[in-house]
């Protein structure tokens, strides 16, 4: 039996039985049953190098992958249905690995009720895994336009801490006791909003059932790309508070380890997966300063007429719309 | 802008309309707008270096990798619907190589009525494109499983001469004049099976809504390990008749050429992407000797009680189920 039919048959073991699913993994294609309406989709791919550490664990690389695609249902206010998992890496490895990364993805998509259906595995020479998803909406889906002048802006959590913890993974990958100063508990939650981002579904479906947010993006890329990409799809000018920004007291310690603006870290760092989103001023006390699961939500600014995101300090106002990471640009 | 948001933009303005997106590229996640029943989904990668080679156009590259995935819909009788495109690639490309990647996908999609949208581009050493598709069946979604002993063995196209076209293309892209015995016409058509194959869809949609297929697969590993899993899901033996396989005169005089036995190319040869199907005795018949488009139909053998594959001329049986591309071996 062929490597690749040894692998299907090991992962079909470890599957739970799902109701959508009529033909699972195994044959050309996968078949599930699906009810008529709006269906929201999704995909995304974690390279080596670029999204994860070569030293990463499989579990780990699958568990991340399945995460970010998460994160964009729950932007989207999306209950997740069933995925496929596509996994290149090196033929070399066994089939050892595709199971484990596996492992790692249905470690997050199982408990919130995400079908493996299929997927495709291929020889690479690194390590290339892509998710696509399937999600029902809670309502009318949430997209990036629809926000309106006045409206309020929100951030769950406490961005800034996912880049501040790949600055110290890279290190510890390279044998570097970098860090060392830092206290046992931040170094931890900077490391874990890293390796182990955790995505923010619970909110983002209480949002969209509620018909609370006018538009929402996940933050993956910083937040000021990312909220400089919610008001162009609004039309609008994103206005973001400085002081009302949330820095975790354990980016704080790092920054200043570091010598750097830990606002810069929240602004232009990636990785973090965090929600913004837009709400009518008249509906902004129904956001609790806590949501689901107890992530803190944070008011950091407002919509206004105008174009681009700007950070509003005592100094003034400054642009802030193309800090963060471009997937197309050189400079990782 | 970020280079992302501005090939979204060109992207979207390259895109037909289509009834079934609410919601295409440029948000979190696009959404869909489905009707009740069961839908087929498939997803596979193509890979630098291992499923095309480095040389090939990005518009090549985006065609084959939706060939290989519409072959997949083929084999399941499905018609394709809409899907996901996503593009790792080196970021100092810029976006006019991915942009040239989903032109080559949208060549093969459009006229097959396949809308895109959504996908993921990410920064990587090497390039990989996955898709993920979504297709309604036609009837009953045709499995590799459900074939009956005594069902007769059906195979569109020649097989094999992907394979010799593989061989040809590596010699072309290292300058050699490889294949120069070679007549034009010959060279040509081995070159084009390998470089842009044809996705069987009109013939499994019409074998899917007549019922006429008891089982199918796609040839994208070799009529002998692809033959053996046919058998394997539904529990018989396949029997491959030797004197009946289609040999196509271009793939004969490459063989003569190689000193190789042409049947090997055939039976262990992958990226054809022609179908083998099964049908009941009693409907044999109805199968023409051409299917839509002209592509010659043969019938090559049958299922019986047993396991395996196995290859009968007049020397003997011969276990083929092992002979093609095991994706988790190492030597491709």
């Amino acid at each position: 039996m062929a490597g690749e039919d040894r692998f299907v048959r090991r992962l079909l073991e470890e599957l739970p039985a799902s109701r959508r699913v009529v033909l699972g993994p195994g044959d050309d294609a996968a078949v599930v049953a699906v009810e008529t309406g709006l269906w929201v989709v999704t995909t995304d791919m974690v390279v080596e190098a670029i999204d994860f550490l070569p030293g990463d664990t499989p579990e780990a690389v699958g568990r991340r992958a399945m995460a970010v695609n998460l994160s964009d249902l729950a932007a989207m206010g999306a209950r997740p249905e069933f995925f496929l998992l596509s996994i290149a890496f090196p033929a070399r490895r066994g089939e050892d690995f595709p199971l484990s990364v596996a492992r790692g993805a249905l470690s997050r998509a199982t408990p919130v009720g995400a079908a493996l259906v299929g997927g495709d595995l291929s020889d690479a020479q690194s390590v290339v895994v892509s998710i696509a998803l399937w999600g029902r909406p809670e309502g009318e889906p949430t997209r990036r336009a629809g926000a309106r002048a006045g409206d309020l802006l929100f951030l769950s959590g406490a961005p800034g801490r996912a880049a501040a913890g790949l600055v110290l993974a890279r290190a510890q990958a390279q044998g570097v006791s970098y860090g060392g100063e830092l206290n046992p508990e931040a170094r931890a939650e900077l490391l874990a909003a890293y390796r182990d981002p955790e995505p923010r579904l619970a909110l983002g479906l209480a949002l969209a059932r509620q018909g609370q947010a006018t538009a929402a993006i996940d933050i993956s890329d910083g937040v000021g790309i990312d909220s400089g990409r919610l008001a162009r799809a609004s039309g609008l000018r994103a206005v973001i508070e400085e002081p009302r920004l949330p820095i975790s007291p354990a980016l704080a310690a790092f920054a200043r380890f570091e010598g750097r603006d830990p606002l810069e870290l929240l602004l232009a760092g990636g990785d973090d997966y965090e929600l913004l989103f837009a709400v009518a001023p008249e509906r902004a006390a129904e956001i609790p300063p806590r949501g689901p699961g107890g992530v803190p939500l944070s008011r950091i600014g407002h919509l206004e007429p105008g174009e681009g995101a700007f950070l509003r300090s005592a100094t003034g106002d400054r642009d802030i719309s193309g800090l963060g990471h471009d997937h197309l640009s050189c400079a990782p």
